[in-house]
């Protein structure tokens, strides 16, 4: 199969219509946005011995990891995803079969949230598998919810429990929160969102930053920890709160809400949104966390810098 | 530098404003496109020993043609570009040099065009460099133009001489043909367009195809050669014809006209737009190409395989 054949592939399994009236192609692919909404858009390159290892996952996974990201950034706005365009880099040998399975494992998800697969770039090389997805999507009547939003005084909410992702293989498997998202928005105004990628302390850090410099105060029991952080063979001398704190790659949402409006929550919960509010949004800056036993000690922070970080896997 | 300290310095020099009220620094950057227009959307990926040498050309260089590529695939649907995201695998080591010269040499252009770089995805690895931009535009009044609209009798045009870009190094400094394409489809409907990037003959085979299995005479006389492609060192038997037929990277346009808005064309040309006509659409299907003696031989296809193609330059 060459590259024509291969697109001409994709463009036979790609629907087009309704907001997508041109995809796979032309020079560019046309999208048609909703009378007064505004446009999201995101973009994220996952790459061979960085980000995943062939040799551990397949194409198949690689595929739906990096729909899947997308994804993530376009719930933590409350948006909708719309349409995807995707470039890769393919091993020359084993482009084929490995564009053919980046497909299987991107299509299956972007079908279940109405995302078209309306354009990319296919090239062979001699080197890595790298693959860059850059999804569209757009805003409800409610708006989008930006990091910028939070006040003193919010609730800290988080969608799921935390940690361990990296350490059990369910960073390859996230579930974006994109209706969670919308459902929420819908019933309440969201102040500020952002999707846990870096990790619980690093990404409320991004809030409160972008807030203008405010403070948080986490307590330390409220804080779900997943399972996976639970697990034996930890690395020796973190607890599975720093873990559920700092491992990333959750991808859960963090959101911050008007009190009264976590209270109505709290009243009358949203069917199948699990919500755990972790905290209060102070005047700050900085994070504190709150021990059972009344204790408070700074967050020290620790950034994800993805320059430096080595770790594959 | 870290991550965090260039993310900060792309952010610092991106003009947010207009229709692009959220960049850098949150989960999606949003637009705000122009009431009634489509939105238009590209990506390409170019990749360090396949689509450029790191020791015979400059990250500035890769940026400027990485960004100008995009914007002729915006000006092939005459489209007005608007904003940028750029998603990165930066060797580790150059990894904060060569993202600034990425830098340096998109935003000369980006700004000449109006786009501003809205978003990214900054990466760093034991690998090659890998840069993928994708470009969002939106149509003006007079709508996208599609590769599929030519029509029997309609005038094939060019706005540039081809050929001898790649042996020249030509590619590496493409100019977009936005404002061209522009002006001329304000001036008449465009039926059809294609940029240049595989070579006319590849390209216009394009535009027969997706416009329903048409054809087209091309006049060998007619064809605009480019002066590197006229120049000694070629190979031995192919003409400086064959070479503005096949060369490719010439980032020209090629486009479908009534022949009645052709000669309005020709009775008051635009001012700062060359145009060729090169010959004719036919019922085809098939492209022939008439000498100058009046013999007509079909012009054999040879289709540009970027799963295949080894050339690095």
């Amino acid at each position: 199969m060459s590259e024509i054949d291969l697109i001409a592939w994709f463009r036979q399994r790609s629907a087009i219509g309704g907001q997508v009236p041109l995809g796979i192609g032309d020079d560019c692919a046309m999208i048609q946005p909703s009378p007064g909404a505004e446009l999201l858009v995101t973009t994220d390159m996952l790459m061979e011995n960085r980000h995943f290892l062939l040799g551990e996952t397949t194409p198949t996974v690689v595929g739906y990891k990096a729909m899947a990201v997308n994804l993530s950034d376009i719930a933590a706005m409350a948006g909708i995803p719309l349409a995807a365009f995707v470039a890769v880099a393919l091993p020359r040998g084993a482009a084929v079969d490995i564009a053919q399975g980046l497909y299987e494992g991107m299509v299956p998800l972007a079908e279940r949230f109405g995302v078209t697969l309306a354009g990319g770039d296919t090239n062979a090389w001699d080197g890595p598998l790298v693959i860059g997805v850059t999804l569209l999507g757009e805003t409800t009547r409610r708006g989008a919810v930006r990091r910028s939003g939070a006040r003193p005084g919010d609730i800290v909410v988080v969608t799921g429990p935390l940690g361990g992702s990296l350490a059990s293989g369910r960073h390859l498997h996230p579930q974006p929160r994109i209706s969670e998202a919308l459902k929420i928005h819908e019933r309440v105004p969201i102040h500020a969102m952002i999707d846990l990628s870096d990790g619980l302390a690093s990404d409320l850090g991004h809030i409160l930053t972008e807030s203008g410099g405010l403070g948080a105060c986490l307590r330390a029991e409220a804080i779900p920890i997943h399972p996976d952080a639970l697990k034996d063979g930890q690395p020796i001398g973190r607890t599975s709160l720093d873990h559920a704190l700092r491992d990333g790659e959750d991808f859960e949402l963090c959101l911050t809400l008007d009190p009264a409006d976590w209270a109505r929550l709290v009243a009358d919960p949203i069917v199948g949104v699990a919500l755990t509010s972790v905290g209060t949004i102070t005047a700050g800056p900085g994070i504190v966390i709150e021990q059972a036993d009344g204790s408070v000690e700074p967050l020290t922070g620790r950034g994800f810098d993805h320059l430096e970080h080595r770790a594959a896997s």
